[in-house]
């Protein structure tokens, strides 16, 4: 097991890493990345892998620069991969996060959340998104899903076909590994939008998370990524994270989707939390006075919010000071809302035990594993490790 | 002075509305709007008011129903105008604004915001809409500034040609009144960027500060209102306001505007607070790993939040507990950045007596009156009055 230097584990308050029974960490967001694209044309049909073959995969680009050096951290998955990837090193392998991150620091569960498909979304072309997607998902099973039991997955879907979105849904969802289906924040429509409900019936039906991870901020056909038009640089993207979950988020409610479909979550990753309290508080108050607009909506907003939608930890809040940093929490419902994430192993991951205070014990429980357990059905017993 | 009923003073902790000498309120959003824009056709060159006449002045708009009623409420301005403008009735005059809020409330100074131009910012025709800003500017000097001291404004500029918004802040920027110029949230490119520096080299030659308010979210060519396309509801456009003051403001500082204009004061009406104390600390924390894409910053930036961006009141935080609101205060150093705003006389305004429990002294001076004399530059006394 070769650990490098930085991803050393560090005993902090956060999270202990010892080995323990039964289920204390599960990590909501692990990114599985292939090296290079044409590693999916083996799983692809015939007539879009020669299309990849002859004009590559034509993916949107934002032209946004990300952090200097590799997107990927260098002590992490990508040092061992030389290959490019829309002009970052990517890739990883299941290897790797077994021996960086699982066995590391003694993970129970992880929801592999993808990324190399995270453009199709964005890609003019239904049919070879959505073969894109499949490939994808199989390539996920065959390297990943079937060597570790530790091992979920959120699925890739092209939200724009709801047709075909359903039909890989149906196909993929009866297994138990599967959890959820992973979309990306840059979209055309905000993902309440009666345009993707029939994607949400077939969601509900099988018992999958809708998860909301960054991606094609600005890219193809998701248009500016704020609203007010393109910002200048990749700094600016970040806090577009926060606007575009915003942005979701409140379509989910507003347009019912939650009295539509009362069994559907959402899982919204990397994108903070401070917007998802200031949303609860300020669409509370408007919902007051303008409550005859969304006549099917029978609870506060930030009742649906609770019960429907989940904020992973990555990037955690940094207030400046640690009362803040309480209230935060407290004002965040954090014992209902918010799920650990890594990110691994992206440069600004979080590992479990450096990211957080020791939180009271309960609060710890709920945070590190039953938000998640209850929110992908995880039956296995709860431990008492931390 | 006719009172009608649901505009009296209500002698709240906030405000006690008595008489006093010196300035001890000043209120940063106050709209004048006329009844309907054919009133600005005597104000405008003769070939715009032979358009206007013609075919209207072909505003844009957005398509999503407001509160129901009337914008303005009904026990305030718009009752004594049965005039519609833009399917709302909106007119209102300065002998409302006297006997419903100056003199009611003794306030000591305000900031007429407009509102009727603010659509000119999404028309295409440049040369037409620097004209409906002008002619709005000359009939809101003659209709309202004229007539009382107490009377602040931020003029109406065309955003979209820098030429023509420079030589309307040339023509009245020297009038000691003139405080600020006033733009819409909704526009095609975030304000941080260099397209438009050069207005913010005229409005800080004159001491004018920038002043944005919602507006035009989703109309003409805004564009979308969100970072992932065009919600269904209006209540989902009300919580896209902090969204784009957030992209407004991170572009202000991420492009450097504040380094390249350090006497540039912004501010941010009607937006909501939260997102502001989010935006620092998540962008500080960003910012120590990405500094080197934005070399010309040369502090953190909630430093440059902090010295340059004040925020209005209205609508003000509704958090859960007391103790939460009162974290958020602190955590949005209200101390510097909050200024009261009562967007008189809209549906949802907020009255300085109601819409706060008794602020402790000094943060009460600095909200109420300190933070928009420095903003505004106004020499006059201040009072001990609360």
């Amino acid at each position: 097991m070769a650990i490098r230097v930085g991803a050393r584990p560090i005993l902090a308050p956060g999270w202990s890493g010892k080995e323990h029974a039964g289920i204390a960490l599960v990590d909501c967001d692990v990114h599985q990345t292939v090296e290079k694209l044409d590693d999916l044309i083996p799983y692809m049909s015939r007539v879009y892998a020669q299309q990849a073959r002859e004009q590559g995969f034509r993916m949107a680009g934002s032209g946004y620069f990300n952090v200097a050096g590799d997107i990927s951290r260098r002590d992490l998955a990508s040092t061992d991969c030389d290959a490019k990837f829309d002009g970052h090193k990517v890739g990883n392998t299941y290897e790797q996060l077994r021996d960086q991150h699982l066995d590391v620091w003694n993970v129970d569960r992880v929801l592999l959340t993808g990324a190399s498909t995270y453009g199709t979304s964005v890609l003019p072309d239904p049919d070879f998104a959505a073969d894109m997607c499949r490939a994808f998902n199989d390539w996920t099973f065959d390297q990943w899903v079937e060597k570790d039991d530790r091992l979920l997955v959120a699925i890739s879907v092209n939200v724009n076909d709801p047709r075909l979105a359903i039909a890989e849904i149906e196909r993929l969802g009866p297994d138990p590994r599967v959890k959820a289906i992973m979309l990306p924040t840059g979209s055309r429509m905000p993902y309440g939008n009666r345009f993707y409900h029939p994607i949400w019936e077939a969601c509900e039906r099988h018992g999958l998370v809708v998860g909301i991870h960054p991606g094609n901020e600005g890219a193809g056909m998701a248009g500016p990524p704020t609203g007010v038009g393109y910002p200048t640089y990749y700094i600016e993207t970040r806090m577009a994270r926060p606007q575009m979950a915003m942005a979701h988020a409140v379509s989910f409610i507003a347009e019912g989707v939650f009295e539509k479909f009362p069994g559907l979550k959402v899982l919204i990753d990397e994108c903070d939390q401070f917007w998802a309290v200031g949303l609860m508080w300020h669409m509370d108050a408007d919902w007051k006075s303008l409550r005859d607009q969304t006549p099917w909506l029978r609870r506060l907003p930030s009742e649906y919010f609770r019960g429907h939608i989940r904020i992973g930890t990555q990037p955690m809040l940094e207030p400046e000071t640690n009362d803040q940093f309480w209230m935060m929490l407290e004002a965040l419902h954090a014992d209902e809302t918010l799920v650990y994430s890594s990110d691994w192993p992206h440069w600004d991951w979080d590992d479990p035990a450096s990211t957080f205070p020791k939180l009271p014990e309960r609060l710890h429980q709920r945070v590190f594993a039953d938000n998640a357990r209850e929110l992908f059905g995880i039956e296995d017993a709860v431990s008492d490790g931390r």
